[in-house]
Parts: structure tokens; C-alpha cells; sequence
């Protein structure tokens, strides 16, 4: 996103950490400033305070746009992601009061809002721009399971369900490499992501049919220019809903190593009480044997394992990290509390075991 | 469809069984008679000659659409689907005639005719419709793993490739049910599937994140109704490009048992020489996996197999048949050379012991 960017965030009713996501990966990875966040159940409070911690100190929680508008900010965020992605009806004479006021707008709906008719109109006129992250390319290409580049190394992010820190692990995994001095880049095919690195892929739009031929383009291209490519996963194999795009991403991605993501404690899917998690040593290995279906020479491997620990106590956290290191053998940390680089570390052992 | 109508398909320069599998399905499975076929490189020959078959006896293979219209059609079928799924130029002239000629069209392409300004404003200025069968329902639904009614049955066609027989053993499987008496339904899945039943849900269009959502819905509807559902399978779990296709449909459609279907002989997913085959035992634990990660108390089965021996001596194809059965311990036959007798029974057996 252009560095002359003053973001405002819409997340009413929502700016926590959970269907907040997109709010708080905004706060946390972009770029640009957020000036304001509009959440009426949290106005008055910081950021910070609303969301219980240290992310979005100084930033204030508002009423509506029109008390954000004081911030003077030149873009709105839509930054809440609810199952489904419609746009709640509420919403639309905020919307229409900021693109009057000159801002641009971004969203991750899936509800376009550059489709609607009274909001495009008022776009058109008032010469404001609106990007529909999750509009996918217009474009039909189904996976030719062609190679990466050698050399490279594609590394997936994968998990137990859907908001373990998939994305969050692929952003620290990218900056990581990078501040090591490493060729990396990162993939994003979420709305969050696509917002953060400002382009993408979002993939939970792409058709059926078409998904792992995307995926696979971006891949070839990214792992043709860049040593590292860590794609940001979606879902789980073992999501009722979501299951399909997780596995486009596994078969167009095709990694060379992945990543595992749950968070500390969970036993069933969120949303879906009656579909328990298969044990963390069965779900790992589920996704390792999903990737060697297509290619077995590779024995893609799951390297390392974060873990959300928020809520838990420091020593909470700690015993929860080193639990699942004995139940599954692998490195484990929180990134966000803990830092990726224990994990970054593990990656570089694999390969550099793999190509001695 | 219609008992009126009389079928033209366009099968131009794929006239053949493996790329021409909508035009023999709907050959063998319409209700209504076809009564010419065009494809300049057959012209002069009924369609069973140009099949080497029986299939088609007495159905003139044409030159092209002016041809065609000595028939009388009232209908266009445009029956090839090529990979990726566009509107070949050289067919626009030839759909603008039969548009001219007051014939409605009925197209499995990913590209929709109806979306064609031209061929559109031919269609709305003759009066003519235009049904793009790949079109999907604008709905967006997340899946919600609910149960099926209890006492229904969901049977699953599942497979080691594309085209493998899939559509027609849930047909088969379907009408042989119903000639026993039994309450059941084909859940048609695919543009052909759908052309000859007049309804249902076009997956592979279907957006990734709705497709294991929308499928659920509709074998739900189908489950209340019926005791029987043959839900008509789509790709295969490791196919490089489709297998999200394909875990939407396992995923959604959540099958009390499926039925597994391979070309003899086959050692690659076709068009990908460098993608082999799991063996079949492999792939059949493979699918039966993939719907138990979510259903595990159901305990999913593959309970029978259906090969295509179609090119192999009788006698080859009962040692193909023989040698599947010794090695996946499954009763096994080719459904369109010897009947679906076999399955079905394994079918009843496997539900009679399991509610016994």
C-alpha cells in the first residue's frame, strides 16, 4: 500500500482478536499508519485496551466514520471478515459517508463492493477508488504440476482449523528470512495478506477448478525469482467448509516443507462442535500425505509447529510448547510471543540436511 | 429436458469417446432422441461408426450446422468439453445459424454463451434460449455438517482420474436402483450429468469456498426425499489440477459409501505422464480416509469397483476385472459392458449388514 496512505478500520462490532483478524493483522504488519479503528461497542477506548494488550496503543476506537473522519484518514479498511463475507446491511451509509469524504476504500468481503450499484455510483462520483481484495483474476488455468525452480524452497503454512496464525507465520517467517539476509518473499492468498503485501491471491474466491492452477502460477513465478517462498495457508484439510481451498493450496503450492499452525488447546473445529480434531501427530501427518499424494519423491515434511498461546500465562505457554514437542517431536514456539525464529532455524536445518 | 425435443450435438473435430463424453452420455442417457451429430472429421458415417460401437446406430454424423438442420433439431447441445473449458472461434458462425434457426442451446462450456454479446443479442432477437448448464447458482453457502436423514443412503462415485466412468456408474447405479423399486435419486454434478438429468449443481464452478457448502445443501434436499442418493463424482483426490473439486464433493456430500471407478490399465492421471498412480488399494484408503477425517463414526467404505474395459477382448476384461478383485478384495465389474447387478447388490449387502 502507497506510504501516503491514513487508514481508518471498520470492524463494528468485531474489533477483537478473533473475527478481528484482519483489523489486527492491518494494526500489527501494514505499512501505513491506522489512525483510527470504528468499533461503537469499544468508542472511547484505545485500540490497545480494546483488544487487551500492547497492539494498537495510541490508536483510538470510534463511534462511527463520521467521528473518524477527524483523524483525517484517506483510506477505509473494511476489516472484519464474518462466515460468508456479506456485507452487513448497517454498514452502507458509513460507507457511502466516507467515499463522500473522499476515502478509498478496501475490502475482503466477499461481497463486492464495487458491484454495488449506489456505492460504484457514489465512487464513480466523488473519483474514489474501491479494491475488492478478494476479486480473483480473470483467468482460467488449471495445474500443469510442473517444478519449481531447484534450488528454491516453497514453504506452506497449514493447520488445524481455520484463524491458528497461518498467515501471521508467513508474514514472521518472510520478515525473518529477510532480516537474515535470505531471498525471500511472501505469498499471500488471503484478504488480510493481499491487504498487508498489497497484492495476492484470494483464493477462496477462485473457482473450483482453477484453484491449483493459480496457486501453481504464482508459486513457479515467485520460486523462479526468489530462494524462499512462504505461501500463507487457508483453512484446514479437515475444515467442513473450507477443506477444498486448503487443498488447492497443498496441490498448486506443492511445498517443499510446511509449517503447522493450531491453536493451544482447541479440540473441535470453531463453529462446528460435533467435528472433533484428529490427534496433532494424525493431523500433521495428514497434511504431509496430502502433498506426497502428487509427489512422493519430495516427501514434503510438516518442520515445525506454532502454536496460538494467547490468553495462557507465560508458564501456561511454555508447558503447552513443550507438550506438543514430546506428542509430535517437533520444534514448536508461539511466533508472536516467542518470535519465528526457532522455527526459521528449523527450516534452514531441513534443507540444508536435505541438500548435504 | 423436454419430451419435445429433438437433439443436435456439436461435437466438432472430438467425436470420439474420451473427449466426446458428453456427446456419447448424452447419446446413451437422453430422453429425448438425437438425432444428428456434427463433426466435419466423421461426416458421412452414423455415430456408431465413427464410435466403433453400437452406441448411436442410425444417428447421422453431419458436416456442420446447415447440415444438421435437414434433421429438424429444435435443440443444440454443445457436447465437447475441452480442458479449461472456452468457446472454440470457429464454433461462433456455426451457433449464430443455429440461433438464426430458432434452435435453443444447451452449453457445458466455462465459457457461457449467454455472457457473449453477440450470440446473446442473436438469442434475445429470435426468441431463443440459451442454457448454460456450468452457470452455478448465485448463493453463498458455508457447509454446516449436519447429518443426513437417518436411513437414507449417500453412495459417492469417486475415481483414480477424470473421465473414468463416474457419471455413468451413478446413473447406472441410480436406474438399476429404481427398476428394484428402491426411492432414489441421480445427483448430477458435471455439465453432462446435468444435461441428461435436467438438473443439479455444476461443482467445478462453483467457488472453493462454497463448494463442500452448496453440495451438502443439495444431498441434504435429496437425503430427505430419497432413501437412495448416487452422487455423481467428480476428478480424483490426487489429480494435480481438480483434486479440490473433487474434496469439495467428499467433503459435502459426506457418502455412506462410495464406489470406485479406473480406466484398466491406466499407470498416470492423464495429460500429466510425470503424475503416477497410487495403486488402487492406495487410492481407495485414500478416499476413504479423506470423508472419515471429518465422519469417522460412519466409517466410510469403498465397497465396489467399476473399471472401463472398453478397447479390451471379453475375455481381457474379465482377467482385468478378476485381477482388481484379487487385489482390492472388492467386487468389480464394468457397468457399461456387464451391467451395475454387481455393485448394486455389494451396495445392499454392505447397508444390510451394517443397519442388521
Amino acid at each position: 500500500m502507497s506510504p501516503t496512505r491514513r487508514i481508518v478500520i471498520m470492524a463494528e462490532g468485531h474489533f477483537e482478536w478473533h473475527y478481528g483478524k484482519t483489523a489486527t493483522g492491518i494494526i500489527r504488519y501494514s505499512q501505513d499508519p491506522v489512525v483510527a479503528v470504528i468499533d461503537s461497542t469499544h468508542a472511547g477506548q484505545d485500540a490497545a485496551q480494546a483488544l487487551g494488550g500492547d497492539l494498537g496503543r495510541g490508536i483510538p476506537v470510534v463511534q462511527d466514520i463520521h467521528e473518524a473522519l477527524r483523524y483525517q484518514p484517506t483510506t477505509l479498511i473494511i476489516g472484519v471478515a464474518p462466515i460468508g463475507g456479506d456485507l452487513p446491511r448497517a454498514w452502507r451509509a458509513q460507507l457511502l459517508t466516507a467515499i463522500e469524504a473522499g476515502l478509498e476504500i478496501i475490502s475482503g468481503l466477499h461481497y463486492f463492493i464495487a458491484d454495488d450499484p449506489e456505492l460504484r455510483a457514489a465512487a464513480e462520483r466523488r473519483g474514489v477508488t474501491i479494491w475488492d481484495v478478494r476479486r480473483p483474476p480473470d483467468k482460467k488455468v488449471v495445474a500443469a504440476y510442473k517444478p519449481h525452480r531447484p534450488g528454491s524452497h516453497t514453504v506452506l503454512t497449514v493447520g488445524s482449523d481455520c484463524a491458528t496464525g497461518k498467515m501471521t507465520v508467513a508474514i514472521e517467517l518472510d520478515r525473518a528470512a529477510r532480516a537474515r539476509g535470505l531471498n525471500s518473499a511472501f505469498f499471500a492468498t488471503g484478504q488480510t495478506g493481499i491487504m498487508i503485501a498489497g497484492r495476492g491471491l484470494p483464493v477462496d474466491r477462485i473457482i473450483s477448478d482453477f484453484i491449483a492452477g493459480m496457486v501453481e502460477e504464482m508459486t513457479l513465478e515467485l520460486a523462479a525469482q526468489h530462494d524462499w517462498v512462504f505461501v500463507e495457508g487457508q483453512g484446514s484439510i479437515n475444515h467442513p467448509g473450507y477443506s477444498p481451498v486448503t487443498l488447492g493450496l497443498l496441490h498448486g503450492s506443492l511445498p517443499d516443507a510446511m509449517i503447522f499452525c493450531h491453536q493451544a488447546g482447541a479440540t473441535t473445529i470453531e463453529g462446528y462442535p460435533h467435528c472433533p480434531l484428529p490427534p496433532l501427530p494424525r493431523l500433521i501427518q495428514m497434511n504431509e500425505e496430502v502433498v506426497n499424494w502428487l509427489h512422493r519423491q519430495h516427501n514434503s515434511k510438516v518442520v515445525g509447529i506454532s502454536l496460538i498461546t494467547r490468553g495462557l500465562s507465560l508458564q501456561q505457554a511454555e508447558e503447552a510448547i513443550r507438550r506438543t514437542e514430546d506428542e509430535t517431536g517437533l520444534p514448536t514456539t508461539d511466533v508472536l510471543r516467542f518470535g519465528p525464529e526457532k522455527l526459521l532455524t528449523a527450516l534452514l536445518q531441513h534443507f540444508g540436511a536435505a541438500t548435504s
